[in-house]
């Protein structure tokens, strides 16, 4: 089943995307792929603790520098995602993105997928949660 | 189900992943998604009009211009991808990518996916059919 409307019958620059909305931690749904979005963000700061029960999530690092700490098998670590690197997270792994000096992000995860997660720890008032907006680019 | 495995531990940068390989219109696998590959290619000169039966197909032109001749509604038209810019080819349309100048590019599709699609005229020798080998990075 094809998601496509006339929104998507063209290409999308994501410098275009980017400069269209400030917000940060708040994705905008870019294009879909079968159940799929793709998301991009500005992302600035902490994002908050959380994991997807039932999901992988992807991220390429657009501009800027992104960090994400993940807690496995009872222990801590940050990966570090340079411009131009991706990354996936795995299932059920709880991760926290970070980002002290900015970062523009682009994602791949299925549609439906919350920003925050299925669980994850209390949500400060600069954290969007969210299923994705729609880009108004 | 993941299908994470250590090569999936780190990030990994484009640049590195691009570095590692010379073969045009031949996929490497980068990260896997649930059941979806992040695929990367070299491309330069044309492609084959192929359709994908089953799956929608998702570009992003990392370096150069990539273009994509559709075949829609008994009418063709060619979109322009500069860099940074993305794509969806929806499911079941005839699609023919191409760039005279060459390009590097990522893909987003279903683990299995063949980069020749279910239909498609006959295949050159410059044209890999695959459905992604592995990065060796």
């Amino acid at each position: 089943m094809s998601r496509k409307t006339a929104d998507d019958s063209a290409p999308i620059a994501l410098s275009t995307a980017f400069a269209s909305f400030e917000e940060l931690w708040s994705p905008r749904i870019v294009t879909r792929v079968n159940d799929y979005d793709v998301r991009v963000a500005k992302v600035a700061g902490e994002h908050v603790w959380h994991a997807h029960d039932d999901t992988d999530e992807f991220f390429l690092v657009v501009e800027g520098e992104l960090h994400i700490s993940l807690r496995e098998d009872g222990a801590e670590r940050t990966v570090t995602l340079p411009r131009g690197s991706v990354f996936t997270v795995p299932q059920g792994v709880e991760h926290r993105p970070y980002a002290p000096s900015g970062a523009s992000i682009l994602m791949f995860e299925p549609t439906g997928t919350l920003s925050v997660g299925d669980r994850h720890e209390e949500i400060p008032g600069h954290v969007d949660a969210t299923t994705g907006h729609a880009l108004d680019a």
